[in-house]
């Protein structure tokens, strides 16, 4: 169908056919999407087979086209993958399903009864790389929240997510839902993705994962809204009423736990009341881990690191580098978090009420934390089951989205004929 | 100043104060906002005169540009208007502060407690057109919702704008907060427009208020999100069990209690089975008020109307002009209004509760009522207080904006030195 029609009316198509799907998944019970969600879980571990053939013949065409040994990794349908997809499809069937949950229903002077009630956005496009596991991550997580998914993969994985897709689709009939609630983009064509997210009539939101430049091409090209972050700079902040040992141990898990992911310390602030106290013990444990310190001057002065342009405030390293920054206040803290930070998450290290109760007030961040790692922010750690993505805008959904997150709520009234006078 | 420097670089300017005020807000205490509320009040009504003859400037400039009797009608400002200006002022410094809220929180596992803190989006533009007292409304609930604003309306208004930002200033600084909490843009120049829907930096929310073709330019040339709604294209559907007094005084309603209003119904949906017994007496009253009817082939069978055409079922006539389609089944009616509904409001009359009960899980529009009027979807008829404008987008906000849409919730975390392991 690909090669005999335009690309841009196969994504018609497409789109249409999932804005149809979604007015039935609208009135699917949760016991129908949770079975279709074990169903598609059978249909993998009998697929096994089948999908490592299809995962084969992309891998040897990630060989021939030198894809390097990380992105081969990632690409890899390994037996404990397919385990981990199995597994993934009935933890999200084991979530509480967010759809119909009516709140705040109060009698207004006039009878009506007013509240609203929590229902899917509709249909979601997902945009990613080469991870073919992602295809089930996001295909269970806009089936429990009621949601039609378009979804479209790296064209490296293009073989083993048309597997994993027709496991998809068996499991959905099994259970007597239409094979267009999941559909997998069947062609490799990069105007297919021009054509998702410009499709506002059939696409509510799109939600990319990968690489900055994929997210950043995304969003400035987008109509449709788009659940994102691009950095995680994040700040560890120490007060100067700080317990010494915690700042120690969340200072050094916040940068050392995990280098590339995006809830990692990427900028220490240190109070220069206990700069003297806490920075050499700091320095030495990084040193031991092998991360590269940049300070600024007072830092410098205190301990060994070469010296910090402007330029570091604003880099996420995703790397063993950390810059350090002595602050005379947590007035100043804030402001440099203000102007540099990503909104993605920051933590402060203190002892002090008024001092905690003022960060987490007036920091304006999808997480911010007292006493605790920046490493937490995640939707597992926060109790969300799974999570889509992660959102440092302010609109919508913030920080890590989960089910909730792939939910609106509209307004309902109840009356009894009343008319407005 | 606006002399001197380009559009482009004076709203640079004022996106950047507004931003550093957006700062300020957040840490302010909700006396210092309603004290400041109250202040503005106290400014409007020792400026009357002065406001008078700032009003009496863009009158004589409306007059001279040949301004039709509405429009200038609009723009006036009568002591009532004032009056009532004042009063909206301390109705929204009466309501209840949604910043700070804190819910969910929750502990988990690894011994972190985790919720959602309430906080103001941060800095907010209206765009409106003629009517200044746009001016105080979106000032005031900004405010109350901790955000700094942005406001540009109308050429025509601009001296009327200018005395009201000049109380509203004054207000600020009585209580000791910046003036650049709100700032009224100063020219008239339309790249002030421009230049304020793509400031991502500096601007977090646009809210257009004014005519379709506003809205419509502004939201495809925003870079920013838009809280907006283009159409209220919306439907009552007279069900097969509907009570038909009920039904009666409902389609009636929901059309005449006012013609040019976006929560008016545009289409009546009837079904088979009651059409005879509803339609003759719904036509004799319609009649009586002047509405003239459009019909589906079967409406025509049963009462005189004009035939509809397929454009009809898609237009918002804002007028007295009423189209009906009797259809077989609640399926046809949830069809038809998924097809042509702009997902404004629609309402169900039935006394079954089943179909009842089928219609508000299944319509995917921001109101969704059983027997009560179209007419009640709006901010103050939900208990909303005051509403900035209605959303018929499901990101963020769906349905009457009031002061909860003005914020979002980010993650708060509070934990004892706990890290990751």
């Amino acid at each position: 169908m690909v090669d005999t029609v335009s690309v841009a009316e196969y994504m018609v198509q497409v789109g249409r056919q999932a804005r149809a799907a979604s007015r039935v998944l609208v009135a699917a019970s949760t016991k129908v999407k949770n079975d279709a969600l074990h169903a598609m879980a059978h249909e993998l571990d009998t697929a096994r087979e089948a999908l490592a053939a299809e995962n084969a013949k992309d891998l040897a065409a990630g060989r021939a086209n030198g894809l390097d040994a990380a992105l081969l990794d990632r690409l890899a349908l390994k037996p404990a993958t397919i385990d981990g997809m199995i597994e993934g499809l009935q933890q999200v069937a084991a979530l509480p399903d967010p759809c119909g949950e009516i709140t705040d229903m109060s009698y207004r002077p006039s009878g009506i009864q007013v509240g609203k009630m929590r229902m899917p956005l509709g249909v979601v496009g997902i945009i990613y790389e080469s991870r073919p596991n992602v295809t089930i991550d996001a295909a269970s997580l806009c089936l429990k929240s009621g949601n039609a998914a378009i979804l479209r993969g790296g064209s490296e994985a293009i073989h083993s997510n048309r597997a994993i897709a027709d496991c998809i689709a068996r499991g959905l009939s099994a259970v007597g839902l239409p094979e267009t609630c999941v559909q997998v983009v069947q062609t490799t064509d990069r105007a297919a993705v021009g054509a998702l997210i410009t499709m506002p009539e059939f696409v509510d939101v799109i939600v990319p994962r990968g690489g900055k430049g994929l997210i950043e091409r995304i969003s400035s090209e987008a109509s449709v809204p788009v659940i994102k972050h691009l950095d995680g700079i994040c700040h560890v902040y120490i007060d100067a009423k700080a317990d010494l040992d915690k700042a120690f141990a969340i200072a050094l898990n916040a940068k050392t736990h995990r280098y590339g992911v995006c809830n990692a310390m990427e900028t220490l602030l240190v109070d220069a009341a206990v700069a003297k106290a806490i920075l050499p013990r700091l320095a030495d444990a990084f040193s031991a881990e092998g991360v590269e310190l940049r300070g600024c001057d007072k830092t410098c002065a205190i301990i060994s690191a070469t010296a910090a342009s402007d330029e570091d405030w604003a880099t996420e390293y995703l790397a063993p580098v950390l810059s350090i920054k002595v602050v005379e206040s947590l007035e100043e803290a804030m402001d440099h978090i203000a102007r540099y930070s990503s909104q993605h998450t920051e933590a402060i290290v203190t002892e002090d009420y008024s001092r905690g109760r003022r960060f987490i007030t007036e920091v304006d961040s999808s997480s911010v934390m007292i006493n605790a790692s920046t490493r937490f922010a995640d939707g597992f750690e926060y109790g969300l089951g799974a999570e889509i993505g992660i959102s440092t805008d302010k609109i919508h959904a913030r920080g890590p989205v989960g089910l909730e997150g792939l939910t609106s709520q509209k307004w309902i009234v109840f009356g009894d004929g009343q008319i407005r006078h």
